[in-house]
């Protein structure tokens, strides 16, 4: 595939250039293109670059408010609300990252909810900037349906990833996944190349298993784990939609397409200062746990990809299929 | 196999009187086998009736403290730590939970961390007692070691559960599961009878997956999801060993033998005021989520069985295996 290298800087202004021709706020425009280039140079593309279109369409028909300025909610010293005023999510969650920190430090634990809200990205980026001020993090959130309950025919939940991050050494540890096998775009890759896909990844619309991956797209992503993986999402569900009194991924319109109504989706973030609830023995014990990691012969700490995603994009800047390059580059209002 | 109806008055009398006449006080058993008798009740009988024996067993060697009392040590508004004293974990989970329901009121969310800690049973009865009271709760815990890190041969994490509580209508939604694909019981239930089990449930000492019961005990259970099942209970592990600066799974000696150190095992119970945090729309949109399930042919929520269990036992008391209420009753200091 034609590809095209661009420097980090230059990925983040063509982004900004983008949204703000949009219609999007200077402010929202450069938080949003710093969550979607540290996407892209962590490796997770799906939620990088290739999001900018359909971003700006979102931001020109309305749907997502690109002017959009969140707004703090104090509920309890532990707890607060910060509404996304239907705007990006990344705004309202730079805004409750700082007041979190504040919060956790003088009650040892906090959570904020983010409601009106959409596609929050890399779940993982919040948790990593929490981790290295010290603190365990979770960010629950929702996605539009996907996944069937378990011995169900329909999609009900979202692919729901599972955050968490943790203080180890100079780099966090970093779990991050969607709770579906694959990713859904793996199999419209497949789709694509007229390819079938593997046993157990996705179900057709009548609720039996499928290699075919157009009858998949029609149909549900299956999750790990069988009935445990459905609970885990069904969880996730609710941490996200229901504890933000935000809507379920069954009610939540796509995050892609440009027209529709705002998908309303919500976000939980929850931080607890680690060193303090164990006494001191937090940073010594995690130590002792990933040591047990490096010595054990083919056993690795999640995450490290990112990492070293993140030493290329420094060293050699970022690669981009040149049709997407040029569909951001003609983005006009 | 003969089995033998108790009323749930007679089991409890039987557990009290087992470990009280092993060492434990007149308040420790007491507590203890409310939990036991719970779990029996609720059909989770590997955390029943069948463990006084063992439970016993430890109180007379020492290994765990039958006259311990737990201390609460105040840590910061939302978050406090429970010496369980190398006692059962019950007593402590019994106080922990009032005080962490006065900090949940005042602060909207906070955390326990239990340390020189025991077996804790079944993770979701402290998550179904906080979800009644209107809280979301999480209970982690770590076990003695069953499963490889990903790709690794050696077993390092426990089966480590996941277990959450939400409020719901009169019976709160409670998801508990352990992390391995199923339980270790059913691996010795395979041996016993010289069965071969499924490919998927465990690996042999050399990680290569095999089918023999004998050679899966030898080896670890392999987890839900593959890589990512075994990311989820590395976070288990981070959220009880390391957050309460307790021993790791890899550490930790066994729960079942009589000898050997104290465990020392950690638990963290973590709740959160839903209806606040959602700004009282918790309870609404958790109600409109079951309400798909419930329309929805074939899905169901999770948790029921132990509801049905429960009606069952209430009505028909409990059967207990012969051999076992033999061996409970006779054991003597």
């Amino acid at each position: 595939m034609n590809e095209v290298t661009l420097s980090i800087d230059e990925a983040k202004q063509l982004c900004i250039e983008a949204l703000t021709a949009s219609g999007a706020s200077e402010i929202n425009a450069e938080i949003t293109a710093e969550a979607l280039v540290r996407a892209e140079i962590d490796g997770q593309k799906g939620h990088g670059l290739s999001r900018v279109p359909s971003y700006s369409a979102q931001v020109k028909s309305g749907k997502v408010n690109g002017t959009a300025q969140p707004v703090i909610e104090d509920v309890k010293p532990g707890l607060f609300r910060v509404n996304a005023g239907f705007g990006f999510a990344y705004p309202a969650l730079r805004m409750a990252l700082p007041e979190l920190c504040l919060r956790v430090k003088q009650n040892g634990i906090a959570a904020a909810a983010i409601h009106r809200s959409h596609h929050f990205g890399v779940a993982g980026q919040p948790c990593e900037d929490l981790a290295r001020e010290g603190f365990i993090a979770f960010v629950y959130g929702n996605t539009p349906k996907a996944i069937a309950p378990f011995g169900a025919k329909e999609k009900v939940l979202g692919t729901n990833p599972i955050a968490f991050g943790a203080p180890l050494d100079t780099d966090p540890l970093v779990i991050d996944f969607a709770l579906s096998t694959v990713a859904r775009g793996k199999i419209m890759a497949a789709k694509q190349a007229g390819r079938s896909i593997p046993q157990g990844w996705a179900l057709g619309p009548d609720g039996e298993p499928t290699t075919q991956a157009e009858t998949a797209l029609q149909g549900s992503m299956l999750p790990i784990g069988g009935v445990k993986g459905a609970a885990l999402a069904l969880m996730v569900e609710i941490m996200s939609a229901c504890l933000a009194g935000a809507a379920l991924g069954a009610e939540a319109g796509s995050l892609f397409e440009g027209e529709g109504e705002p998908p309303d989706l919500g976000q939980v973030v929850l931080a607890i200062d680690a060193a303090s609830l164990s006494a001191g023995n937090f940073s010594s014990r995690i130590k002792d746990l990933a040591a047990i990691y490096e010595e054990l012969e083919g056993a690795r700490l999640p995450g490290l990809n990112r990492l070293k995603n993140r030493k290329t994009a420094a060293e050699d800047g970022l690669l981009v299929p040149g049709p997407l390059l040029e569909e951001i580059r003609h983005i006009k209002q």
